[in-house]
């Protein structure tokens, strides 16, 4: 049987492609990186926030570089002073119209920023504002990753950056189409479980946290219309964990860098109180071709496709399509 | 009638020995800038991470010190290269005795970081861990802001900073009590419309997000055994608001530093989608003797005034005794 909303060499392509967009990306960073810099400022809010969240996990991980996730919108009301000359702010934008980075822009040019737009409508206001665009669809997460690497690479902190991309470039767009493949059943048979939850929990850390937030919020939230609450590990075990029983729906997304073990303490807390939970954990999915030492930059990818599959099958029980929204750029607020 | 769990003298008497100890938080502070130092680090899980994130929107909004807010857990796993010699570590334990802390303070000190702690029982091995001590019992937000504060007095960043200080030491700790008496009514007709809430939605900004991070998670989740999501300000408009309608119960917290505007926005949109929200505005409560400008410094502990009076109501109305945990610190985790 055909899996539901899954176009394999699409798929394929569309990763490829995001990674070849590494020529260009490390044109610019190596630019930078000449010229000089003071510090490096993931920009964004929604979606991008939680991808700017996961860059600077990512960054934490390895690099003394100050680096740091800024929401556009409370940038643009508390200001930031770390913000001026030397700042190098990257964001994303799908439409280019997001109102709150394009102002967030502005402000951080006018205080001497230079900013790399991953914008993927080139001809849009953002997309010429921005000081290095790339316009490239989807992949919002390795665009990123691929700045962070290099950024950490030029910094004389990751040695192995060379035969990591070599790997992905050989190897991650068919390994993450056949994690979509073997995750289809789980997919499935999760949404047949959960589709009339009346509020899922998800628990994530690390490089996961920005998935597992906006998974909760983007995805269930927003286009299934589904309630949740998305919590880090560690912080459930500071309060939320009380409201935990038997039935509670509770989704812990397990990865595979160093905040693994605070998920793996929820994983292995958890059947004592609740009957009702589920494990998604990265390390499950082969990953072909994959070096185990680069595993981690890359679960979160994993865990979005596994998430792919379980969103495909909850729009089928839903009977709810994914893209309407109620008020979401329908109204004005 | 007698307001419930409301000692006038008690809560008078405890603000205004927070406040005292300026003294001993200058001496060390000002003899850490004559030292010198790299960068601030406030550090926390659960109720203290909260009051770190409040610590560090407060110094974003008015300082070019770098400064964040890092979570215990997190720091043992991804750990922090920016932490190191020169780095000041602030932190805070009411037991002395939340693991995460004791061992993150630790590999800290390892780094060349030095810790200044408001533990409150001296005698805990946390307590003689640190580099700086200061045991004085509840008013975290308070003891944190007076830190922060001196560290941008000390920076040239606050020039109102002593004249500030003059009003809260005369005005402070009896503004905020006539706050819980005008809460009051308040407070018992929230908590008999809302007791028995299914989910109860918070959203805050600035430095009421820790707050209201913190009152969602520790407070009705935590002692209440009340489900609640939390949310920013700007987020709310980012996904989670599709899953409003007309009777889902929705808090808004507004205070008064520079996020007021986002947490604003959403007020002025709510009516249109809902009709069982509330609005907590802390501009709706006098501080009797305390300057305009200096309102929003502390607008964050009004909210927590209002608060007191919902949970004293919520205890009677949902008959459930505050002190009892399920799981927290009575299962091993």
């Amino acid at each position: 049987m055909e899996m539901l909303k899954f176009n394999e060499q699409a798929q394929i392509d569309s990763v490829n492609g995001a990674l070849a967009l590494r020529g260009k990306i490390n044109e610019i960073v190596d630019g930078i990186c000449k010229e000089g810099y003071t510090n490096v400022c993931w920009l964004g809010i929604g979606g991008t926030w939680a991808s700017s969240m996961q860059a600077t996990v990512h960054m934490k991980e390895m690099s003394a570089i100050e680096t740091w996730a800024e929401n556009a919108a409370e940038y643009l009301t508390t200001g930031n002073k770390r913000i001026g000359k030397g700042t190098i702010v990257i964001t994303s934008s799908v439409t280019g119209s997001t109102i709150e980075v394009v102002q967030a822009v502005k402000k951080a040019q006018d205080a001497g920023a230079k900013v790399l737009g991953f914008i993927d409508i080139d001809t849009t206001e953002l997309a010429k504002m921005v000081d290095y665009e790339i316009a490239y669809s989807a992949n919002e997460q390795l665009k990123f990753f691929m700045v962070a690497d290099r950024f950490m690479f030029n910094n004389g902190e990751f040695a192995d950056y060379e035969r990591m991309y070599e790997e992905f470039e050989k190897y991650l767009a068919v390994a993450l189409v056949e994690v979509e493949k073997k995750a289809d059943d789980f997919g499935k048979e999760f949404a047949k479980k959960h589709w009339n939850d009346e509020l899922h929990y998800f628990v994530g850390a690390g490089n996961q946290w920005g998935a597992t937030y906006s998974y909760a919020m983007c995805y269930w939230e927003e286009q299934l219309w589904i309630k949740t609450k998305s919590i880090t590990a560690p912080e459930f075990f500071h309060g939320m964990f009380e409201i935990v029983t038997r039935d509670t729906p509770v989704t812990i997304f397990v990865g595979e860098d160093a905040q693994r073990s605070l998920s793996e303490r929820v994983v292995n807390f958890i059947p004592r109180i609740c009957k009702n939970y589920t494990v998604i954990d990265t390390k499950d999915y082969e990953l072909k071709g994959i070096s185990p030492e680069f595993r981690s930059h890359i679960s979160h990818l994993v865990m979005h496709a596994v998430n792919n599959r379980i969103d495909a099958h909850m729009e089928e029980e839903t009977c709810h399509p994914m893209e309407i929204r109620r008020y979401y750029r329908k109204l004005n607020y």
